[in-house]
């Protein structure tokens, strides 16, 4: 166990590790209270703690607060108009000169990250700006990428306005045994 | 809560969700013994609650118990040598025909049946089949995939034949605040 183990830090347990995959939901309206530093931190932490290809961990993360950069996503990118109420917001880029598929690695960082957000009692959502061209160059203009970063999407987060509840996606007729 | 919760079909809790987001690590050495029906199912259930661009959900999932699939596979990519001991695998496709970017959802999938199988006391590890046409190919060969159907990865799944310790990748470098 790495420094995130609730117990050591004497933190508050999270909820069982398969009900949370199950629980978490896409949360779009957040409440006006911030998100403390240590609930940050863990969601950072939870983030790099995703696998990447040949362990490169081409990730990288633009941590929004400033009310002016939020409200300019929000207005720019078509997915993200929840940024406009939301108190913070995660980008997650990748280094494309260390990696030509970032995006993959990113993808399981992200998804780490949702799964902390519910874990912690947070509302988060996935707005994608990879592959398209035109939000990734609004996110570049609002948070100075270099060229050689990209974003794969701009996760807001927050404590959720209200209760929701996660969606039963099983579908059997997904899943098929040795052969198509 | 839907019909995955612990508490409910009385299954024996996992560990916290956060702790279990850190422990995570790729196995790669199995032991000879199968994993459980309810376990694999599991695992899929996992794998689609994961959330996917406007909900499309283009995932499907072909599992692989067969011993004489797993040597084709494994004798074929480079880097899954380890489905050779793996008494079995799941590989995760995504139908192109209903999103471009199927590989994007498919490893947010993935990642949660990584985080699930940690929950369960299981092994499994990342081998990755996107974007390399030839493994790729490999994978379409020996699981019959059709032509609109891509595979983002196989993950062979056993229990660990030996303990392992979980890698710390926090690294504050990587965390930007606003601007880069």
């Amino acid at each position: 166990m790495i420094s995130c183990d609730s117990k050591k830090e004497n933190k508050a347990p999270t909820q069982d590790a398969l009900e949370n995959i199950f629980a978490r939901k896409s949360v779009r309206k957040y409440l006006p209270e911030p998100v403390e530093k240590e609930k940050l931190e863990m969601l950072l932490k939870a983030g790099m703690a995703a696998p990447s290809g040949k362990d490169v961990r081409p990730w990288e993360f633009v941590v929004v607060d400033d009310r002016a950069v939020l409200d300019s996503l929000a207005a720019e990118l078509p997915y993200a108009k929840m940024l406009k109420g939301a108190p913070l917001a995660i980008v997650v880029c990748g280094d494309k000169s260390r990696s030509s598929y970032w995006y993959i690695d990113c993808s399981a960082a992200t998804q780490n990250i949702l799964l902390a957000a519910e874990a912690l009692g947070l509302g988060a959502v996935w707005t994608a700006t990879y592959p398209y061209p035109e939000r990734m160059e609004a996110v570049r203009k609002y948070v100075d990428l270099p060229d050689h970063i990209g974003s794969l999407c701009v996760i807001p987060v927050g404590y959720p306005a209200m209760p929701h509840n996660p969606k039963n996606k099983w579908d059997e007729t997904k899943v098929h045994y040795n052969k198509w």
